[in-house]
């Protein structure tokens, strides 16, 4: 079945495809590790007929909307930022690129930027456009936990204000590059050791980088074992970044958005400071929106 | 000539040999990047022999006083950690290794833990045996930078308490694995750019993992330089640091122990606060220590 259109996320890491057909319908889904941070501009078209190019009509034309790190300066086309305060950018936005293959018609959605304090976002602006369909009188706060997790501040169907904490890249490069991967490999996640981590480093945030050198002394010198030393580890990140958005999440209304354990750890240590917090799955967030845009994108042809 | 013995810094990473003469004279200095990080523990004694077996007496026997990771429980032999409040371990201490080689006679000096917080040095305690020497009387705090800068309470020659920060591992993960790998690489080091950024991390240290990105941000959107962006970097990291080791500092006679940028960039970071702060060069620090302990060794033998 041939496709009515291409919804597609790409990331610093990976590129991900939904093949749509009539009424939102997903036909077919496509993942590949062919992300932005790999391929030089002329790359990515090919990698994009790699993945999909057997289910493109002949002779037709399929619109294609992208959204996230394919949209940067080193990406495969630049769509400048949108800047705070502003609505998720839509379509009229988005910057058309220009391809060999004539059968696509590529769209990329630009990201959003902050200028004081500095900082950008591509690719969650349309998982908040997402996010924005199910819920559009939202007023709160949206934290999206990832490799550079967002805080997000909503009113009026606009982002007001967001920051970005590298937590779980901080994460990612303690756990398997830092002295700390001989402490904290294997074993089963212990929610204690978490959730102490979490007010150790929302008491005092300035001592987390001693902190985390203590989870490889407790466990040189007590035995300490990994499941409950990884916790650790994800508590004081996480713990520090509440600590550091309080001004964002304190008194608002807060959804996580995501899934699986990370969602999880984010909620639990949210609600165990009090605060009023839901998770809203984040899977299909990024499709809802690109969908959203689809759909302007064809009303304005008709 | 043939040495009279070796002193040996066996650190994680490299192994560095001073080849000694009568009366405390460096005949050679050789290194390796054999460290005890890449070796099994059959490996350390070829190891040796391989850097300085061209060197050892035929039918003579020469002491090898060993300081350093090499003592750790995956090193050549464990040698047990001294537990503060202590003097920095002595040779009687140490631990005798057997060798297959007739010529070794090999000593491992022991580290120093801490029992709450949990915490270990092996190799900084004989650059402190070393510093006490010129300075016996001396009061006050040891900052040593590095991987893995130790903050030290140093009073009546005992080592009364210690804090590690993983202020220099961090900054290297983050200068070559993350996504600030972008915006680092390159120009010259920017002193305001980095006071700023101490400041910053001091005055907000719960926001450093946010202040992190903004590198990254501002590079993209205002087009700041890889140096001040790599001063920034190592002026956030080393300001969360100060301030969560400001309980040692504070109020204290303090001797920052190392030398080059990454010395100078605390000492500055000090006397920006207004602390007594003095820099002793760290080269020969660890000779020095463990001369003193070969001294001991040989006035224990006579």
């Amino acid at each position: 079945m041939t496709p009515d259109w291409l919804a597609v996320d790409w990331g610093t890491s990976h590129l991900r495809v939904w093949l749509m057909g009539p009424d939102g319908a997903v036909l077919d889904q496509r993942r590949s590790d062919r992300g932005m941070g790999h391929l030089s501009r002329d790359q990515f078209e090919p990698a994009l007929l790699a993945l999909v190019g057997d289910a493109l009509p002949d002779g037709g034309t399929v619109p294609v909307i992208v959204c996230g790190m394919a949209g940067s300066r080193q990406g495969w086309a630049e769509a400048p930022y949108a800047t705070v305060p502003c609505a998720p950018p839509s379509i009229g936005a988005a910057v058309a690129v220009t391809t060999a293959d004539p059968r696509l018609s590529v769209f990329i959605v630009p990201g959003i930027k902050q200028v004081s304090p500095p900082d950008v976002m591509r690719g969650e602006e349309t998982q908040i456009a997402g996010f924005l369909v199910d819920d559009p009188g939202f007023d709160g706060v949206l934290c999206l936990p990832g490799t550079h997790c967002k805080w997000v501040h909503i009113s009026a169907g606009e982002v007001v204000s967001f920051r970005t904490f590298m937590t779980g890249e901080l994460f990612a490069l303690l756990e398997q590059a830092s002295v700390l991967r001989h402490s904290v490999k294997g074993g089963d996640w212990e929610a204690d050791a978490f959730a102490s981590a979490v007010e150790d480093a929302m008491s005092r945030p300035a001592t987390v980088a001693a902190e985390l050198f203590s989870i490889r002394a407790a466990a040189l010198l007590e035995g300490v074992g990994p499941g409950p030393s990884r916790a650790r580890l994800s508590g004081l990140l996480i713990g520090l970044e509440l600590a550091g958005a309080r001004p964002y999440w304190l008194g608002q209304d807060i959804r996580v958005v995501g899934a699986g354990g990370i969602a999880a750890a984010y909620h639990d240590a949210l609600a165990a400071q009090g605060a009023s917090v839901a998770t809203v799955t984040g899977d299909g967030m990024a499709l809802r929106g690109l969908r959203t845009a689809y759909e302007t994108l064809r009303e304005a042809a008709q």
